[in-house]
This record gives structure tokens, sequence and C-alpha cells, in this order.
């Protein structure tokens, strides 16, 4: 690589000599790693220039510098950095600074202390992952989302790709939600009740900020989706876990002064429940008269390979007392961190004035690469494909679970992407996870998605949405066999 | 395009028999919009399977929509919604809904409610577009573009593309930061002190939430940097507007009780002053003995053309009291979203947290293109080429300003995009700018700019990032002739 002359300063204070300092400068660059073997330096005329000084100083401190093996000339084309100059420290030396000013006393930490899903990156690499939510190479669609993405940077999407939007979203992908994502949910609506995200968590934030404050009560599913917890906390409101059964949240049981309440309706998070018809009527009646909001966390809707889809909550929704939330992340991919709300305008609005403060907007190539596999049918392809494969998987996971005597304890009738299990009561799950992890088999303990204060240890999921057909029956029979080891297997009385 | 069967529901209530309720949905969809000319509906297979219903009740409802001229039959290839169907009303009716919650009232409008740089979004289409921030299509490299993203789409970078990054950013782009773009600006950082934002803004933001508390004063450059203003709003922090001079901010008007500053020290935005090195030298002293945090926004520093840039205020802070924000959106573009920030670990930390609490992270895809466009040394020819076409139009801007008799207020002596203005005094430059748009010339009023309390309506600034040098001459001197026309020049005693 070449190195740009504005890596070099004069710095006022410094002493010794223009030439002394230039060498001082390129060796300082190679010792602290920022110059590798083979990168090329400036010209000695390019540098002289940039510096204001003779380009002889220049010239001089080069030789000198290849005198001592940091350099190597190679005729006319320049200098670079030697193959045999001194290897940079593996530690790193801040000699010229002092101790550095401690944020953490500041910040309190506030935004870093929260639990999560523990997740390792290089998940993809464990023999049996039975992770959540990750993309499965082997089903996406490579070709054409790289032909939509051509499209999408082509001249004449030129503004599309490169506009600060403010205002509005690409147009283009709204028409493509309205028409074909929202009908498929039951809903009927309009640009201006649309807003795209930054994915799901990216929705799920805003429409906190949005509407709740440090006086409001809010409720969230026990077990529930753990990526909203730390929004809640962050807002100082007040936080009302309610318990889920078989059918999902229970309306009765929500406390009288709920202000919003979050629910993944459709198919709870974790236990994948789906809420019954009455339930949903029961809800939204209440939301009427108590005056309380609903959030509605559609995810995975595409994924019911076992049974139509339930229209959503929102369609069921006469007053706007709804803000529906779906997502990308699951169908296409998760790093393509886009999703959307569906809201009464007014609060669409409210929304898109804070996402603007924020990050202004999703970036438009993403909007629009998007929109192009949509409307060019590459993700109802896509989305099929999934559930072909998804429900093959579910099929041997289901067999492979009784098999062995494993515990589920939710597995939902539509379909999705994973199952909701039960260790023996004494069993540890997050030790469980760490010991199977050595094993080669990946599987997320349930800790995260509980109340801190109604902890539960003997939870876990086991998602199939990136594990292959044939690696299943090993891997389940890993699990019941860890589960049998003494270590877990003794605390039973 | 094809209309999915899952478009379709039996909702509970309706009455009517199941072949009624069919065609009812048909014709609710093309009355509504959501179903249109040409469009494909599902075969009465697919629909009758999805629905649980007999095949022959989806025939007869189709062949009476057809009777009805609401579908076209196209013998095997099935039913399509036929070009003579009912046009849909251009207003939208809402007979099932009753009026809809108003959240309004709910969140009193506490985003919405900020004043923003006025700027059209169709401002490519007007012919002297004077305007700032925006993308050039005449300097972009589309085709090394779009073979990076080709590049960052190949299968070999999967992961990084499709994965859902926490802990860390993409790699390739880190690295590249850290080795070629922070050395330019003299500093040397290691990756757990960088973290890769949606472009400077959402840097801002992050850096006010990590930084700031109701309790606490942020200092702003005034005139200053519009972005700012709400985000420091929504904080209920006490905000001190500190007047800058030709020089950039005073270090010795900052108030005593300062805890956070926020300055753009290298090119003040907008007045494109450059903060001396004694005064850097004095701010973080005063940092250090004040016990005050400096938020540096280096917005723009590769386009000084004119002058070799300046070291960043990051370069000399030996405490760890300065985070640095930059952003690739003035060099490449502004829908890009990309930015990063330089800060201590323990600052890095909580940014990184909070910044998962409401996005998770920016796009794979996006990082792994830019990643490939700088490291292939595109970037450089791009900015390069950037340079020097802005500073050709800074010339012709130059001469045509001073042939015109206009007023410059600022304009930097580095190089930058922009000229500060300053109109007579008694000039509305907000009603000039909308004078001016009538004839195909776009500025940017500078109220904005400046603090609630201290109205200034007079300035404006004049961007040349997006004009085309041709059009400089005339655009400047609509302006000077719009200023002499009677609605202005008359209110000058």
């Amino acid at each position: 690589m070449a190195i740009p002359p504005e890596s070099f300063f004069l710095s006022t204070g410094a002493g010794g000599t223009l030439q002394q300092r230039i060498r001082q400068m390129v060796a300082e660059g190679i010792l602290s790693g920022r110059f590798r073997p083979g990168d090329r330096l400036p010209s000695s005329r390019a540098l002289a220039a940039h510096l204001g000084i003779s380009r002889i100083t220049v010239t001089l401190a080069y030789t000198e510098l290849v005198a001592s093996d940091y350099l190597t000339a190679r005729g006319r084309s320049g200098y670079y950095v030697s193959g045999n100059a001194p290897v940079p420290p593996d530690f790193h030396s801040r000699a010229a600074s002092g101790p550095q000013y401690d944020y953490a006393r500041l910040t309190g930490e506030r935004f870093s202390r929260t639990a999560r899903v523990a997740r390792p990156e290089d998940w993809s690499r464990f023999a049996y992952p039975f992770i959540y939510g990750q993309a499965d190479a082997t089903l996406f669609d490579h070709q054409n989302w790289r032909l939509c993405a051509l499209s999408a940077l082509g001249r004449r999407d030129f503004e599309a790709l490169t506009s600060d939007y403010y205002e509005r979203d690409d147009p283009m992908l709204i028409e493509y939600i309205l028409r074909h994502i929202l009908p498929r949910r039951g809903i009927d609506a309009r640009a201006g009740e649309v807003l795209v995200t930054m994915g799901a968590q990216n929705a799920l934030w805003l429409a906190g900020q949005v509407l709740l404050a440090p006086d409001r009560v809010a409720v969230m599913e026990n077990p529930g989706y753990p990526g909203l917890r730390p929004i809640l906390a962050q807002l100082g409101c007040r936080v009302a876990a309610v318990d889920v059964d078989q059918d999902g949240l229970p309306p009765d049981a929500l406390p009288h002064d709920a202000d919003v309440v979050f629910t993944t309706a459709s198919h709870q998070s974790p236990t994948n429940a789906t809420l019954p018809l009455d339930r949903r009527l029961d809800l939204l009646r209440l939301a009427g008269e108590r005056d309380f909001v609903v959030v509605e966390d559609d995810y995975e809707f595409e994924m019911s390979f076992l049974k139509p889809v339930s229209p959503s909550l929102k369609s069921l929704d006469t007053e706007g007392r709804v803000v529906h939330i779906g997502s990308f992340s699951k169908s296409l991919f998760p790093g393509l961190r886009l999703g959307y709300m569906v809201a009464p305008e007014s609060f669409i609005r409210e929304a898109r004035a804070l996402r603007a403060q924020v990050l202004r907007h999703p970036p438009g190539h993403i909007q629009r690469t998007a929109a192009y596999f949509l409307s060019l049918g590459h993700y109802d392809a896509l989305v099929n494909r999934m559930r072909a494969a998804f429900k093959r998987r579910r099929t041997v996971m289901d067999e492979a679970i009784r098999a062995n005597g494993l515990d589920i304890a939710g597995q939902g009738g539509f379909g999705g992407s994973s199952f909701w299990m039960r260790a023996p009561e004494s069993v540890d799950t997050a030790r469980l996870a760490e010991v199977l992890r050595g094993q080669g088999v990946l599987i997320e303990p349930g800790g995260a998605f509980f109340a801190p204060d109604r902890p539960d240890r003997r939870h876990y999921r086991l998602a199939y949405s990136s594990i292959a057909v044939s690696r299943i029956p090993e891997g389940i029979a890993l699990i019941a066999r860890a589960l049998q080891d003494d270590e877990f297997s003794a605390r039973v009385p």
C-alpha cells in the first residue's frame, strides 16, 4: 500500500534537524506497525512539497534509512519499507501519553452493563450450531442478491444510492412493503404510516423512545426478547414482566396502569406460542378501555410453514393503538439491518424525526437493493426455500429430541426456526452451553430471556435456522449425553 | 407482480358465503389500490390450499370476478387484475376504522419540533444548486464503487456481509482507518479505540448520550452545526453557545462549568475558520484543568486543497480527553451513512454498547464495500479529483463573488467546499432563498446555524460541492441581482 504524504507532520515542539525528524517519523511509523514491509513511501518530491521543505533533505533522510535497513530502494519506482525492517513490538507503547482519562467513572458504564445472549462470532466453525437468527449461506440466493445490488448501484439509481434522505425512505421499498408485505399480515396502510428502520432492534428502540418516559409503565413478556430489556432500562420507565403461558401473553394478567405493552403475539419469543384470536381481541379491547398502546414485534412471520400465518394484531386494530414492527433480518440476513414499522402518521412523524437525529436514515443502497430483490420475486423464492429446509430440519430435530428423551417447553404450531427447551430442574444451562461448546455444539442458554427478579437457568433454545439437517441427530445426541454426565445428572436428587 | 396467497385471510367476523367473501377480498384489494392492473392472482389451487377451502369455490369466485370485469383470464396462465377494473379513489377510505389514536398528544411532538436546514429533495434539478454536502455524480467513481460492492458481495465475504456483529466492526475497514486515515490526522490508535458509526450525525448523537445528562453543561459553537442542537435539546442538558471569531472557538470564552465542548476545530462549521495551534493547546490545557471533554467533529479534512491540513486536536491530546469524529459522507457520499469515532477504550466500550441497543451495527456490506474502495486506492483518487474540481470552482466563485460585490464572512484558508456569506443588514436570507429558488438558485439561509437566543437572518452559505463550474458566474450574478431588488435593497436605510 502507498503511504500518503499526509501521514507526515512536522510537529512544532520536536527538536533535531529536519532530516533527523523525517527519519524519526518513518522509523516510528514502522515500529508502531502503521507502515508495513512492502508499503511504498511518498516520493521525495511529494513529501518535500507537503512539508514545505527541500527535496534533498527528504532524499538524504531516505538514503540514511536504506542504510539502516528500514527502507529499500527499488530503482526508479521509489522507496519501500524493507522486509528486514525492525518488527513492531506486540505491546503498544504510549510513551508520549500520560494516563488516559477514565470514561467509566464519568459514564457509570450504564450502557455496557447489560446481559446479552452469548453467541460466539465464529459460530459457523462449530460442527453443531443450534444457533438462532444467523444467515444460512447454503440457502441464501447470492447470485440474485448480487444482481440486485448491481442494479441498485446503476447510474440511474445514483440519487437513491447517495441522497441524504430525511423526510422519506426509498419510495420503491415503501411501495413493495405497502403492496406486498403488509397485505400478507392483513394490514392496509399508506406511505406516511410506514418508516424504514435499521432492523427490528432499531424499531423497538424508536418505539420505546417515542412512547415511554420515566413515569410510564412498560409491559414485557416473560420470558421475552432480551434485546428489549436494556432499551427499557435505559428509559428508566417501570417495567412489568408478565409471565406468558402456552398461549402467549394473557391479557387478564396485565397490570392496570400499563402504558405500553410489548408483545410478540404471532410467534412468542422465545416460547413460540401463537396468541389466539380471543386473546388478541381482549388485548385490543383493554388497550382502548385502559388507554394503552401495543407494540407488536411481528418477527419471523414468513416462517409459518406448518399452518397459514394468522393475521397480525395490527390488522384487528381499528383505533390505531398498535405499532407494528417487521424485519427482513430473519428472511434475508441479519447483517442487512433492515426493518420497518407501521403506525398512525402522528406516531411515524415522531419516530422519523428521532431517527433523523440519531442516524438520519438507513443507507439508500441497502434500501434499493432490498427493493429490487423483493419486487423481482427473489424474496418469495428464498422464503419458500427456507420454509422447505426449515420444515425438513424441524422434523428431523423433533424426532431426535424425542428419541433422546429431551424435554420441549415450546415449539409452536406454525413452524418457526427454534425449539424452546427445558433441562432437568437443577441444570444450569449456561454451564451446559459451556460444556457443549467444547464438543462443537452451540446452544443458547435461556437465562437472558427472563426478568432479573425471576431468574431461570434451566431453559435453553435450540434453533435449526443455521444447522445442516445431517448434523442434527448427532448434535441432539451430544446434548442428551452431556445432560447425563455426572456434572448435571448428579444434581438431580 | 404476482399477488401472494398470504394476502388473503378469511376473517372470522365477516358474513356471506365463502365465494362471496373471496370476491369481496379481491374487489377490496383492487379498490384500495393494493392490487393493480396486470397483477397476477394466486392460482385457484394455491389460494384454496392457503384458505383451507375447496378449489371449486375459488374458481367460481374468480369466474364471477371476470364477468364483472375485475379480472381477466389468460388461458392457462391464470387470472390477472383487469385493465378495465374500477380505479381506486384518490382519497383513502377507512370505512372500517374509527378515529385514530392521536400520538401527538402522548408524545408532545418532542422530536419533530426542531428546525432543520431547508433542502429541497430535488435539488439536482435546479440550475444553480449552491447546496452543501450532497454527492456530485460527475465526480464520483461509479465504476470502481460497483466493483468494490461486487467484491464485498462475493461468497468469500458472505460472513462479513450477513453477520450480526456486535462486539466488533468489519476488521478490514477498521484496519484501513487505523493505518491510513487516522495517521493523516496525526492519530495513532488501536482497534479497541475506534467505533464505526452511521455517519458523523450518529457519532455526535452517541457521544452526547454517553457523555451528557440533564445536569451537565454542553458547549456549542455559535454559529455551529445545526444537527447537534436537537441532540443536546433532547438530552435536556444545559447548552452554552459560545460565539466563534475569525479563528474559530476562543477558549477563554468557555464557561467555567463546561462538561463537554463540541468543536469543529479544523474547519469551523459554517464559518470555515481553522483553530490556530495556540488555541488548540489552550483548549486542551483547560480541559485538563477544569476537567471537561472535547468532542472534535473533524468533517471535511480531506478537502484541504490550498494548504496542508493541520493535525487534529486528537493528535495533541495526551490525556485521552478528546473524542474524535470522522465521516465518509463528504468524501464518498452522504447516503452511505458511514463514519467513525476515536477515543479511549473506556469511552468506545460504552458507545458500542449503546449503538448495539439502538441499531446493533452499521450494515456489514456497506462497511466491506468501503473497505475495498479505500484499500484499493480509489478513495485517494476520488479525493484528489474532488480537490482539483473544488479548487477550480472555488477560484471561479471567489472571482464571481468579488465581481458582484457580495460580502464573504468566512471562507477558510485551507479549501473546503463552501463560502460563509453575509447579506446587507436588513436582509432576511430565508426570504432571499425563497425568492432565488423561484429562479433556479439554491442557497442555504444561515438562521439554523445560530443559537435560538441570538437569532441571525443575514448570513447564508454558498457551497460549491455540487455545482458545475460553468454555472457559477451566472448563479452568483442572480444572487447579486436579487439583493438589489426593491424587496431587499429598499430595507437598507
